[in-house]
């Protein structure tokens, strides 16, 4: 496990370049990412390329016993290349073009950027490989960031017109999957057939959950399009894409088929503030959320199936977010120990030095603007020497799996029908309830292999065909534990609703049906007893009409008084439960360690204390305490303290070299 | 009086058919809507008819002794049509195409899409004529849904030139009508009008006004087109068109000019979350406002004077409001007998099965998707059944009008100049102080004959000329009782300050005049004194100077402190009374119990509770309680229940063969 | 001093003029401004002019003794001369067009439209010069009202490339200058650089920044060009230029050069609801705020360095805030003399008599629209007749100038960096502290001659070179007393940050640095010893690091506790503070008080009341009363009263011949 940072010595004279890189080196620094957005600094006019500043500062890395990632700088083509192709540019629903001015400015079904992209990596490709500091490639730079995954211009359309023929082939077919028959929408030809521009009336959910497909696609094929360049010129050198947190318009499970593994960009204090439901607490505006974090750390630890990397670290105060306070103290090294225990290889810090120009200036560096430390370059430090009193370790085994899948998260986004419906948050429930007793999750789609997984949670298993029924049948069926929840086999993959209730083919499976659904106001009267006791629920919530299954929680207010809302179906060697509301962390909290226990998955002996976390990977345990308090562990006899100490400070953690199953925390 | 459900046989197998309809038949309805969005399925090519399926699906509907309503399917022009006339869609102020993919993708002034209108509506009424099974049509669907009365393309800047030379005949005319020399906004030519597009600053207040009208009226005439051509095919089937809850933009009582009898879709629990103002109780996200709803009710029996179909109804649970909470136990029921009670002769329930397609898969139907009856059918067969014990009855006559007039509305939305004034809920608060006395009540434009109403009520009269000062004049005059309040006589037909102080013509009738008005902040001190006693208002007040009226409402805090409020003045036989605030419910009650008195108005001996409401149709009265609390009847001696029990559970009525004004609710 | 109204003969009969004109006199007003927004009347076809109307209405007022200000009506550009030149309309970031219908549908950089305006303004000034009536002219009106400084058109697009090759001259000193390294922004030509058109990323600052000057100078030359042709006809009348409250846009000081004196427009009850931070209070609904429209007297006296005028001053209730109350009673009279306090020349109400017309229905004027006379008739003939008791004054000296320019505005406005955030709050917040003591400030640029002044304050002084940081050491080395604050000595004038930390070349001046700087969120714990006592700020705070200075601030609570945050540095024979936050009322009266002790400014005894003022003009002393309770004046011996009573009524005032520093008020 190593630490980095993200470098840009094109922003700096070269006079400085070997003084940071020294630097680096002081701080046992052992990546060094680059090239990033520097496509005018490579070719400042068509043709001219300049290509010697990269390979000095390679050198200079080199020197220090450091290696590199290179990054291909299509996030950011040049004035003069917009220019040259002005319809290139991405266009809003409305039809307004989005210009240059900011970055990735370019729509990924532009055939002549396609071309100008080629060009582009073809040359770095071929002038780096073999490159002894080039240690990869990461591609691009956050795909879709701004927005931009879906474009809604003229090549989207013709491109979306072939991608509708490929899938449905003639168009009638398409017709009959769609159901366009609903407000006349029929078409007679896959020509006919726009992006879902600006119209009066909302755009049917067919076509818009096909439209989010095919935009997906088009970003992953335009990656893998620079993967193959890439790995054409050199086999050695990995290839890997840095994601964004809780990101939902590109599968991230598809770009990652292309690459060796998965990267994201960490900014704890910003995602808190933007990503998670509610209002942070004080404790959450200085260092995040440990499993709002969390969550994209094993979201993209599974997309890949590998050890992630961070390849953006937050190293201080930050731009985007609305507030920007400053990290608690030690927050730095603190959020490189919560990767590493989650599974990462290595750690990136964004950015080495605070830049003087552009959108960025507000967004801290390792060091200040001056060059001097800022506060993030000890916690740098000290992460990077943390991880010297640790062996190179292997991701860790989960026992659990949280089905994940992209295209639920589409549909749903199409009609949330309730306004605080999100579908992250809702995942986040379950996760935050598993996480909570120390237990390690990976999150991947349901074409994953299930069967090494004791117990499999599927939150909101919206679009469900009889393939999938059968793979989770037969899950259950050999032994497995599965969890499955509310909107779950509502509709078929175009869309459209199915025509059995919901859950569809997993009805025999949950021996049970859902009779009505209903999203009521928070104020409205509701309450759910579940094993005897009384919990809250929110946001949505299902009448359920057991067939095998055995009711577990009941309605016991409202309309909805009296009917089954979670239930529980023995099926072969497993059991699978329903859970039919949304519900509040308590009751989710009582499901959750039910499911563990009929799953015989080990847990922490206690439920660890909210925002303190104990992770496990290869027989080590890190307690990470993203509290304001103090905590102090209790360790088996036989355990030691590896980093820190049993006592564990506000913001801080601690490695200790045992299971987080024979932890305590208080 | 009776109970039907709307039909699309498009979309499900036609083996399923007869089952339907037999289902129909069982659940006692006796119409059937079909036909609205059609379009693609009756023509899917252009110049490629098939209409058999309509006709084999009337088969059924006949067979099992029920008759059809068929619809124009206008509102859902084919994608193949759209493409032979680009130009058809509507545009928004800033130029964005209304583009295809939802519905009422067309532009009113479209010359190309109104002869496609001829010739689709044309080859439908030439098919269907003496159709034995089709009793009559729905002219395309909703007019105006998704904000589409207001279209700023060039076929209507073309068409608003026109009808603006149609109207002021010279441009000097208009120029002196409009004001145009305020901010150099003269016009040299009609040619040169435009609609009111983006601009920087806001548009003048007499185009706007006078943009709504055209708008209204272009509307007007393409129904009235449609009309046309499906009275010539055959005079005897009826020809009408379904309303939307509170619409401003299009003038009813103009399009009900040409209708045998207007209809409306009423969803209780949708319209109260977005027509109300304030957060609505938990009740009413479980069955609506009776007022929210009955003020519906009112305003489209009055406006084609005849009683109006509910060509809607809500079934269950719906898709667009924010909240989709399941109605209450019996909420379909209640609100078909509410709906009767205000002089309903049927209640239409949409839809029949919940559809797999499309963007309302979240709407229940009186079945579920998979064809079992939802919570929706028991109740509308219900219903029917309730319908048994009456005989057919003839609408009440209400003895208290509500002046309303689309141009005050759309005069008042262009400048409300007061963040919470709301042309409707002002309405509504002298509606339901009404109501809440069991008072039956029109709502007609100020152009209808008064003299058989023993009082008027005329909310913010704010347009106002010498015609119909004199008209009301004669009214009170002759004996009438009128109540004219705030913001009424401000202004000209053409949205021009009249050159007198408020209320203008009105004046001399009101015998005072408005000295100043002003639009306090609610946290603003301010009290009112009105017969003695202390009351509340918001949003607007008045200070007002008497010439021969008699103060009976003064101002008592605040800059206003001291200044007349309220006035009454005799004039001939009748009493004119001026309220100059907006009143909080206690002044709007005090005021009309006086009103009521002076017009010797019979009223429920009691104020009636919340959300409980008693409403006769001759010589039957309906108590409907939209509570969660039961309700008990207090009978005349020779009073009897015909339907349900002098003791009324929650969400329930009860019919009782007795005027409203024998009866207690307690 | 003097009192006169804005008056649109246009807008009536001319009968009425002469009526009109005697109200006036009677009123004992001196001045009458004409003909803003007459284009279409003195021009109604090309070519055809109409001035006979406007010397028919100088002559009666010429006849009552009065003075008239004439107006070039270049803000409402005719139809007929829009329709030659489409082009010359303004366009959104996005492409829209700003259409006609309102008014200033005009791009500053149309040629085709200077053209035209030369041509108006020459017809104008020709027609009028040496009239005896005519005192002088204001160009347009309220440049930028409605967001129209700042257009996207391809014109501007032209222009800003000229703009820039001035100002940069070739394109790597821009390249540089900007570091359009970052994101690849880099240019080859001035023609690649667009306008800040819609992105999918926010653009670049320093292009912005640049644009909002470009966009300024644009508005500033398209002034001066009219400016000239006024003064070449007749160079005896005055010329000046009607200015908004708190408006960001436009560079007062760079448009005041051209001008006699600077106007603005005063509506005290619209500008405190939205240009004041937080909810008003009662009393400001009333009359609004005596610091927020204080702010604007002081900046447009300080723009020319010249006794105001007061352009438009409310006359009663309004048409544009959210909520329109009625001022209290004397409210129009209070806001005359405020106005002549700080330092006014003529206040003219708006407008004479309330329009029939147009967007401004709602707008009050002195007389009703039935011309009986309104509310303001009398206040406006109260304070002329008051303003008989005084001599003519001259404006009085500000001992402390409060340094504010557009470009750290601008610059701040590009990246706020913290939700509640705002450049007029901040410095309101040192301007409310120094006028709670009685203290007159000037609001004056950086540029402008320092060393009069005892203390100088400098509110967020962002941008600063070493020029800059040169005159204000020599101003405190020769004993100046100067209050800098946070975020100040950030960024160089390119707005790229500077390679030093904040304050930058300021530091050796301050003695200290910025170790860091946060935004937190306001939940956050944080508190602020000063001197001892504790101390609460909010929105922003950074962390010293003293060299020379002595620490008078510290953090005590948060992540930032023990770090300082107030510093002193004694510096030649004057001190420089440094408050590194925004601090609340309490903190910044300390700060404030130790800051005129130390520059020997003498105050009132005690601090003022809230939102109750003592401000002298020549040896006479206001003192003012914008809040509901009477208040008591404790005067020397020797002084007396000369208007009013030294018992001030509320929402009123008196005038007496002292010092503020002599007066105590309870
Ligand atoms: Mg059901
Ligand atoms: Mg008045
Ligand atoms: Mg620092
Ligand atoms: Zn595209
Ligand atoms: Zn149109
Ligand atoms: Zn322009």
């Amino acid at each position: 496990m190593s630490i980095g940072t993200c470098y840009f010595p094109e922003h700096w004279p070269s006079e400085r370049w070997e003084t940071d890189v020294q630097q680096m080196a002081d701080a046992g620094l052992e990546y060094v990412r680059m090239g990033e957005f520097a496509w005018a600094r490579l070719e400042p006019e068509r043709g001219e390329f300049d290509f010697e500043w990269l390979e000095t500062a390679l050198e200079y890395i080199g020197d220090h016993g450091m290696q590199a990632v290179l990054c291909t700088p299509t996030a950011t083509p040049p004035r003069w290349l917009v220019d040259d192709h002005p319809d290139m540019l991405q266009e809003e629903p409305d039809g307004t073009t989005r210009e240059f001015g900011g970055r990735r400015h370019y729509c990924f079904n532009s055939e002549a950027y396609a071309l100008e992209t080629d060009r582009i990596v073809t040359r770095l490709a071929e002038r780096f490989a073999d490159h002894p500091v080039v240690a990869g490639w990461q591609t691009d730079n956050e795909y879709g960031c701004h927005g931009t995954i879906r474009c809604y211009c003229d090549d989207c359309s013709a491109a979306f017109s072939e991608w509708l023929q490929d899938r449905y082939g003639d168009i009638e077919t398409l017709n009959e999957a769609w159901g366009t028959t609903f407000w006349s929408q029929r078409y007679n030809d896959f020509d006919q057939i726009q992006p879902p521009r600006h119209s009066a009336a909302s755009q049917h959910p067919s076509l818009l959950l096909d439209y989010y497909r095919f935009s997906s696609d088009s970003a992953v094929a335009y990656n893998e399009r620079q993967v193959d360049i890439l790995r054409e010129a050199d086999d050695d050198w990995f290839v890997t894409h840095n994601f964004m947190s809780h990101f939902g318009p590109l599968d991230a499970y598809d770009v990652s088929e292309s690459l060796d593994f998965a990267s994201w960009d960490s900014y704890p204090t910003g995602h808190v503030q933007v990503q998670a439901q509610g209002e942070p607490s004080t404790d959450e505006y200085l260092v995040g959320s440990p499993d709002v974090t969390g969550l994209d750390h094993d979201l993209y630890r599974s997309a890949a199936d590998a050890p992630f990397w961070v390849m953006e670290q937050q190293p201080g105060d930050i731009n985007w977010p609305p507030y920007s306070p400053q990290p608690a103290e030690g927050a730095m090294r603190l959020w490189a120990h919560h990767a590493v225990a989650h599974g990462a290889d290595s750690v990136v810090y964004f950015r080495w030095r605070r830049c003087r120009q552009g959108q960025e200036q507000y967004h801290a560096g390792l060091l200040e603007a001056d060059g001097s430390p800022d506060r993030g370059y000890a916690d740098a430090a000290d992460a990077a020497a943390d991880l010297e009193s640790l062996p190179e370790l292997e991701g860790s085994e989960a026992s659990v799996a949280i089905l994940h899948e992209y295209d639920n998260l589409w549909a749903l986004n199409i009609q949330p029908h309730a306004p605080e419906f999100d579908y992250w948050a809702h995942l986040e429930t379950y996760y935050r309830a598993l996480r909570k007793r120390g237990v390690a999750v990976d999150i991947v789609p349901p074409t994953r292999d299930l069967e090494d997984y004791a117990a499999v949670v599927a939150p909101t298993l919206h679009l469900v065909d009889d393939e999938l029924a059968t793979r989770l049948t037969e899950y259950v069926d050999g032994g497995g534990n599965l969890l499955l929840t509310m909107r779950s086999g509502v509709k078929d993959r175009a869309n459209q609703l199915l025509n059995e209730p919901a859950p569809g083919p997993l009805a025999d499976l949950v021996g049970a049906t859902v009779d009505a659904h209903e999203a009521p106001h928070p104020k409205q009267e509701r309450a759910l007893e579940y094993d005897g006791e009384s919990f809250d629920y929110r946001v949505w919530d299902e009448w359920l009409e057991p067939e095998t299954a055995t009711v577990t929680g009941t309605h016991r207010a409202g309309t909805a008084a009296g009917t089954p809302a979670i239930t529980t179906n023995d099926v072969g060697d497993g059991r699978v439960r329903y859970c039919g509301v949304w519900p509040e962390d308590e009751l989710a909290d009582a499901i959750v360690t039910d499911l563990l226990e009929d799953a015989n998955v080990a847990t922490t002996p206690e439920p660890l204390p909210a925002n303190v976390r104990a992770i496990g990977r290869n027989g080590y345990s890190w307690v990470l305490n993203f509290t304001g308090e103090e905590r102090v562990l209790s360790l088996p006899t036989d355990a030691s303290v590896v980093v820190g100490s049993d006592t564990v400070p506000a913001y801080d953690f601690a490695v200790v070299d045992t299971s987080v199953t024979e932890l305590e925390v208080e």
